[in-house]
Parts: C-alpha cells; sequence; structure tokens
C-alpha cells in the first residue's frame, strides 16, 4: 500500500513531477533499465507464473475514489510491479501461442519512449510536422505492397492535400469501420438534389435511390467486428449476411452469388462484400479473386479484412495466397498483428484516392481545406504517433526480414501441424494456411468409439469432448506454463455440430520446435488428472 | 541515408532484433538516456528551432517502396533524429501555448515503456489479466468524479461482468461517438416484434416508433467530432443543430428548447441534446443544468462534452462551473488534454450502468456472455493499456495535485487576459472562463478608426485584420520561439463577423507569465514587419 504520501501536495513538488526526472537509482529508473537490459528475463521474473483468480486480482482494484493526496512515483512503482505486473499476461513469451500478440523487436521499446516524449497530435500538421509525411509515406507503403501502383501514382497521391490513401487508427476494428462507412457514403452519395447520406442521412438515402435494404455479404468466419460496424453504420445486424464457408473455411463464393441475387430481387442492395484474409478463428484466406469478380458483377464495394493476414504480402513465397487483394476498394491490415509492432497500430488502404471525399471533414480552427492535415480523412480524432513504430519496423527489418518471419512462422505450423497428425491422441481441426491452425485432443480410445457409436451416442460424446477441451484449456492457462486459445468451430469431421477446439497461432519468431513438442507434452499430462475427462472416462469407459 | 546495410539479411541478425537489447552505447540507447535525464533539454536540442517548409519535410518520406534490405537500428536512429525529430512540433514547450496538449510529467516516460513491454490487449481478459481490474477501476474513479455515486453503487458495478461504466478509447471523438450511439440505440430499442436498432437497423427502427427523422442539438461551438458522428451513425449532417450561443460562447437553452419543439412539430425525434464543457474554440460551458432540465422535458439523452473540461472536475475550486454534469446520461473526458496523460486516453462515462446493454457484442472465441472482458461494451476492439498511464496520474499527482494545476492554470489565463486589456494594442476577444482564451492584435489606431468608419469601411477593415492575425499567426509559428493557434470567431464586438483570433490554452505548468509577457512583446515585433500590416497601413493609415 501506499505508506510514503506527501503530507500535503506543495506546488513545488507538483512541478517537480514536470521538471526533475527520475533518479536513476529510483525504483522505476531500476525497472526501466531492466526492461532495457533484458525484457524477456524482466517479463519471466516479474509476471507471477501460477496464474490468480480474477476475484482475487480485482481486491487490489476496488476504491472508486480518486486519492485526495499525492503518491511517490517510488511506491506507486512498487505497487504497481505487485498488483499490476505480476498478474499481466506474458504475451511475448515462446509458449504462449493461444493469442495474435506476439514478441516485439527490443528497438520497439526506446523508439516508444520516443513516440510519448515527443507527445505528437497526428489529427493534425500544427501538432505532428514530419509526423504527417511520415505517416502518409507508410500508408504509402503499405498501399504499394498491396495495390502496387506505379511511381508517379504515389508522387501524385502519398502527400497530396486533397485526399489520403488509407488512415491509421486504432485498430482493425476501426480500419473496418472506415472502409464500410466509406462503402455507404459512396453508394448513397449526392445525387441532383440529394445531398448524399453524410449531410441529409441514411432514410433520405434510401429514399433517394429506391432501396429497401442494404446488406453486407461475408463468410461466416468473418471477424465480430463487423457486427458491431452494420450496427453502428444504422444497418442493422439482420443485414450483415453471414454466407457459409466451404470444408476450408473459405467463403463458398457460389453461395454468395446466391444469397447476393436473392436480396436484389428483394430490393435489397448489397452494399459490400467482406472477403477474409486470414480468419481470426482458423487462418484461412477467402478466394479473393472470385470475390473481386462478384463484387464487379455486383457493382458493390469490396472489403478485405486481412487486419491479421495482410503482413502476408510482405513474402513473395506466400503472397500468392492474397491473390485479388489489388482488386479491393479497401483493404485492413493490423500492424500490431503479424507485423510486429506494439498494440494499436490499425491500417485501413483505399484503391483510389478520392474515396477518402466520402467522408471529408473540415472545422474553423483545425482541418481547414487545403490543408494536409490528416484528420479531415479519418474516423478518429486525435491520435498518437505510431506509425513511426511501424515505420521503423519496416526499415529495420526490411521487406526481406518480414518475409523470413512470415515463411519461417508458416513452416512452423506446418511442423506442429505434422506433431498433431503423427499422434494418435490428438486430432488436427483445420490445416494451416497461414501460421494458424486449429486441433484437439482426442485419444484413440475416444475416436475409436466414436466411429462405432449411433448418432445419439455420437451427440453425447461430442458434448462430453467440447466439455472437456474447454477444461484443458483453462487449467493450461492457470498452471501459467504455456497458452493455447480455445474457439468453437463447426468441421465437417463433426458432422458439422459445435465443436471447442484449441487455437494456436505461430508468429512468435521465439517459439523452438521443443516448445511445441512440450506443448503437446503438458496437454497429455494435464489430461491425466482432468475431471471432467475422469467424468468421460467413468462413463464411457467401464 | 542508410549506408550501413546488412549485405544480406540473416536469420541469425534477424533473431538478435528480439533478443538482443540495443547497447548502452548504441545510438538508440544514447537517445533514450538522454530522455530519460533530461526530456526538456531533449527536445529544446534536437527540435530544429526555425520551421522547415512542409514541402521540403516531404522530401524525406517520398519512396512508396517498403525497403527490401534491412537497416541498422543505429543508422534508422541517426535518420530519424535529423528527419522526424528534428521537425517535430515541441508540444512540451512552455512558450507554444496554441493547443491542448502540454508537458508531461516524467514519470509516464518510464511507465509508457513498461507498457509496451508488457504489450498487453484490453480486448479481453485472457491479454490483459490485471490491467482488465485496472481499467474498470479508472473508469470507477472517473465515474464517481463525475457522479459521485456511493460505495455500494461501485461495488456492485464497478467489476461486474454484465456491463461497463464506461470505455476507454483512443480518444475522445471515439467517446463521442459511443456515446451517441448508445443514445440512438436505446431510443431505438427492441418493442414487441421490433428487435431493435441494432439488429434490424435505423429504417426499422423510424418505421417502428414513426419518426420521420432524428436531431442531435449542439452549440454553434460543439466539436466538428459531433458531426461526424451523426455521419457515421447514418443520421445526416443536416439534423446535427447547431444552435445560436450568447455572447460569452454558452449555448442559449432557451433557443435549444424552441428548435426542439419546432422539430418535434414536424416529427422530428431529438435524440440527444449535447452540452460542451470547455468549447475548444473559447473555452466555456455550457448551462449544463438547465440544459439537463430540458433533456428531461424533451425525454431524450443528454451527453456532455467535456473532453477537454472535464479535468476541471478535479478541483474543488472550480468543479462547480459543471454543476449538472452529474446528470448527463453521457460524458467524454480526455486523459490526455488536461490530466497530463500522452497521447491516446478518451474515456466515456455512462451515468446508467445499464446503458452498455444498447452496444453489447459477443463472439465465439472471446467476449464470451458472462467473461467481463471489456471488448464486449467497447467500439474498438484490440486496444492498448493506456489506462495504466490514467491510474498512474491519478495516483502520483493525486486530486489535490491536479486541483493546483487546474486552478494555476484558470489563474494564468486570467492573469494574461489582463496583460491583453492593460494594452491598448490588443483586445480580448473571449474571458478566460477556463484556461483558454482568444485574442488578436489590434493597434489603438485601427481601433480608433473603427469606431469612426461607416459599416462598408468597417467591413473591409474586418476583413484586413482577418487577414492581418492569421499572417501574423503563421509568422510566429514559423518563428519557432513559440506558438498561439488561431480560430475564427464570430464576436459581438466584430458585429457578429467572422472574426479571426489567437487562441491559447494555458494548461501547462511550465509556462510562466514572463513567457507570456514575452508572447505579446513577441507579436508586437512580429506586426511591425509584417506584409499584410504593412499593405493596410499604405491602404489605410495614409
Amino acid at each position: 500500500m501506499d505508506q510514503k504520501r506527501y503530507a500535503v501536495a506543495s506546488k513545488e513538488s507538483l512541478i517537480r513531477v514536470f521538471t526533475v526526472p527520475e533518479a536513476p537509482d529510483s525504483t522505476l529508473s531500476k525497472i526501466e533499465s531492466e526492461i532495457s537490459s533484458n525484457l524477456a528475463g524482466f517479463l519471466n521474473e516479474n509476471i507471477a507464473a501460477v496464474e490468480k483468480p480474477l476475484h482475487e486480482i480485482e481486491k487490489d482494484f476496488q476504491s472508486a475514489v480518486i486519492p485526495e493526496e499525492p503518491t511517490f512515483v517510488s511506491a506507486y512503482a512498487q505497487d504497481i510491479m505487485e498488483q499490476l505486473v505480476a498478474h499481466s499476461v506474458h504475451t511475448a513469451a515462446p509458449s504462449f501461442i493461444g493469442h495474435m500478440t506476439s514478441a516485439l523487436p527490443h528497438f520497439v521499446l526506446p523508439l516508444s519512449k520516443l513516440m510519448v516524449g515527443l507527445n505528437q497530435n497526428l489529427v493534425k500538421i500544427e501538432t505532428s510536422k514530419a509526423f504527417t509525411p511520415l505517416e502518409r509515406q507508410v500508408l504509402g507503403m503499405m498501399h504499394h505492397l498491396a495495390y502496387g501502383e506505379d511511381g508517379s501514382f504515389y508522387s501524385k497521391w502519398m502527400h497530396s492535400a486533397k485526399t489520403s490513401l488509407g488512415a491509421f487508427c486504432s485498430g482493425g476494428t476501426v480500419a473496418n469501420i472506415t472502409a464500410l462507412w466509406i462503402a455507404r457514403n459512396r453508394l448513397l452519395k449526392a445525387d441532383g438534389s440529394f445531398k448524399g447520406i453524410a449531410t441529409q442521412g441514411l432514410i433520405a438515402g434510401m429514399l433517394h435511390y429506391g432501396y429497401k435494404g442494404l446488406a453486407v455479404l461475408v463468410s461466416e468466419r468473418g471477424h465480430y467486428s463487423l457486427g458491431k460496424t452494420v450496427d453502428l453504420l444504422g444497418i442493422g445486424r439482420d443485414n450483415i449476411i453471414a454466407v457459409a464457408t466451404n470444408n476450408d473455411n473459405k467463403v463458398d463464393v457460389q453461395a454468395m452469388r446466391k444469397k447476393a441475387y436473392e436480396l436484389q430481387t428483394q430490393g435489397i442492395k448489397v452494399m459490400a462484400i467482406v472477403g477474409v484474409a486470414g480468419t481470426t478463428e482458423t487462418g484461412n484466406i477467402d478466394p479473393l479473386l472470385e470475390m473481386a469478380n462478384l463484387s464487379k458483377e455486383l457493382g458493390c464495394h469490396f472489403h478485405v479484412d486481412a487486419a491479421w493476414g495482410g503482413a502476408t504480402l510482405l513474402s513473395q513465397t506466400h503472397r500468392h495466397l492474397l491473390a485479388g487483394i489489388e482488386r479491393a476498394d479497401s483493404i485492413t491490415i493490423d500492424a500490431h498483428k503479424q507485423m510486429y509492432v506494439p498494440m494499436g497500430a490499425g491500417i485501413v488502404l483505399f484503391k483510389d484516392p478520392a474515396a477518402t471525399d466520402a467522408i471529408e471533414h473540415h472545422a474553423e480552427y483545425i482541418l481547414r481545406k487545403g490543408s494536409k492535415d490528416l484528420g479531415s480523412h479519418t474516423l478518429e480524432g486525435s491520435r498518437p504517433g505510431m506509425a513511426m513504430l511501424v515505420h521503423a519496423c519496416l526499415r529495420v527489418i526490411g521487406r526481406k526480414g518480414y518475409e523470413m518471419l512470415i515463411d519461417k512462422g508458416i513452416d512452423k505450423a506446418r511442423y506442429f501441424a505434422s506433431l498433431i497428425k503423427s499422434d494418435d491422441d490428438f486430432e488436427l481441426i483445420s490445416e494451416p494456411e497461414l501460421c494458424l491452425l486449429t486441433y484437439r485432443y482426442v485419444p484413440k480410445q475416444i475416436k475409436a468409439q466414436i466411429a462405432a457409436a449411433d448418432d445419439d451416442t455420437k451427440i453425447d460424446i461430442y458434448a462430453s469432448l467440447n466439455r472437456f477441451t474447454a477444461s484443458m484449456q483453462k487449467r493450461q492457462r492457470e498452471a501459467g506454463r504455456s497458452f493455447v486459445s480455445r474457439t468453437r468451430l463447426t468441421p465437417a469431421q463433426y458432422d458439422h455440430q459445435p465443436t471447442v477446439v484449441f487455437r494456436v497461432v505461430l508468429a512468435n519468431p521465439l517459439t523452438s520446435e521443443d516448445i511445441l513438442k512440450d506443448i503437446l507434452a503438458e496437454q497429455k499430462e494435464l489430461a491425466k488428472t482432468d475431471p471432467v475427462f475422469k467424468k468421460y472416462l467413468s462413463k464411457y469407459m467401464r
């Protein structure tokens, strides 16, 4: 607790906080120097290995009253080490392969501090200056990566006051919202006496164009942020149509086409189709070329949500998997996923430099017409200079460096898949197309049992397996040595029934083959003591 | 340029980037140590004093091609110092009083690095653990600051899986969008066979409830993000009604009431009224109590945009200025403005814990029902742990420390206003209610001339003064010693004609009275050599 408090806050002590840096031997400086010299060691040492239950952690965050008196920085630093850092998630650990957050390159830490110290605001040039051209360059580079326009295109548009080739934002969700906001506004644009949806609203737009409704079509594996988007945009969640996937978790474009024409006959306009390039749950990529053709056929916006998989474009070996993305009207890519940038670096790109006209806005005191302020084309207002960290990674790692990282991740996933397949007690549920796969623990006796069971028994066993998989995933997380995540799919091998599976993402360059073997070994051990599994055994394995 | 490149990127060198920290004598480590030991000195020394034109800066950010080969971190660090840092804006400088970004307390720098190193993702507990209870506590503290509910309220709701007392977001714009998204969805909620706007969309909602349109009413001084919000939500910019302010830049509530009833007779439902607590341009606070009464009368949502002024609640001396805010349904506060937190810390608060039901969403792999994942109630998805920096500031500065900072800023603004008023060559345009004021340079001869002029000549002089003020502001910025911003108002003393003014925000605790005197002195000097002013003199002062 905060024993060490100033008796009374004085103006002098307050000003010191703004003028006098932490002494080199202060608690906070020591923490910082540990982070600088050995981040992995710092995290390993200071994050508690065994999970503390959430309700226990909450006890340290109970008071809703802002403390009246100041606290010494040293006392605060100590509190935060015990109460916060110790009970954080070791996202960088090479054995934590359950999420899309990986280890970070070391150089981003000092650069982040520089970014915070500069405290620029990217909404306008007046508070960002060189950061604005830098961000425009990063957007240009990412645009070139996806669309590959020629030099004259970028000379003309990259630093143009009229537009922006994309937008930086806090993450993939805001990127997706921005893309579909533009799609909606371009569809219901000004026309004759109608001043456009941005000005007159959705209802006036629908009346003017004679649409009974709008719809967005996406694979059933589409990210949940798309549901949020159509809610926000006033289109309604009923009008985001989840189209079935094939057994490889890629959208069935023929089914999408059929659905689109059905909607058309009902007077419902397909506003956009969304391709997923790296589904969150299985890592698969929709047939983007076919979808590009379909969008042309329908005359609708084609958005690609490549939040996770977009970085694959950096690999000459694998970028063919995203063929067709260059025909997308807009693309979402999260640099904080497979581009190894810290949290908070979403990007949306627009094929047509005029796209942002649909959401352009101005104000009296900033974003004046003709200015190069980035804020005239973004959903967000004030924003930090995260683009600098993307810029740094692109330069320091380089295209070829990223290629190695991407290729290595995919190789590792294939290796892990082979481990799983060669072990009778596991079952691969989805093959890795990128570095993501799903699997589950199904001992061979159970496999045999399923093969022999009638339909009712099967459903019963499936339900038990789901409970068992969820229980194991939770216990593995709590043990704190490693982490895989879980999700629910409907795979063919389980008769399209809801199936709980382990999900792993192998982007962390520090995850070794031995770690992968250890994770399977740990799961075998965990199974032996799993209470749900024991119950299962006593029921079925007499 | 990047002379020093790896000839060929090797896997080993790539892995080093993730495992080997920067050597203590490396360029980047030296930069970092300078920042740690003397941030102000670092910024003063490394940010170029004289402005380089934007088109010159852009030359360093021309290529749209991601470099193939990696760059040494040291080479990159050097480039970035020359090309980016040198041409950034010195937002922390005590003489840069034109924007809402101030100097930062020193301790946030090492804490930011800790935050980045931990790289938590606040969308879900699985990737944030203790950060989730911490963020919920900060939201609880801010909620208590504004609404002052009792202990049992916070015990019940602060850590509840069912809801959230607010949402962290990247900034005030997303906060405002979230607030009005909730307002819209609560208004057009599920009812009988209607499943609610979130599900069925805006048009179905309007038909069900029989509204011809929706409107949002706000002062003409409302932030431009509100226009963006109604565009995004499908309501349309025509339906955000800008209500006139009185001469003190506070909204005329009687005019707002009249407008609301007019709309009502046209079948247009007032969805929300928005009070501004600290307008961006003049720093004034709307009569929130009267507005609370009006919202009750109209049965509509009452949102308060206190992005900038909300921190005033931390001062017992001045919080009375925001009386009535405790009756708002939602409140926006930016911690990166008057709470001295780095860029990227927006907050929206909800009076009613059930408010977030209107935008609740779930997914298969995260945000499962019953989880305490913050992501089920936020517009954004993945988000960094910025709440930690707000938590740190609240604890280390304390309520009383903030009070001193707020009070000092307001005192300083009053002092600056008195300087302006006591000098015949300046004119105060808006009195400081908080620490923000506007003024302009109008030498006494011109004042005399205006007083004597006929209406046509007046309009002519006004236009010249506008050009002159804009020119001076630009030249002062380019000279690089100090910075005031400018905006355009329609003050009574200029017959409500568009009037370009200087705008200053005095939140930086390091801005001294001497600096304020120097800024006026510098402006007097600049005026003497101003080309627009010379032209004016040659035309009018023969």
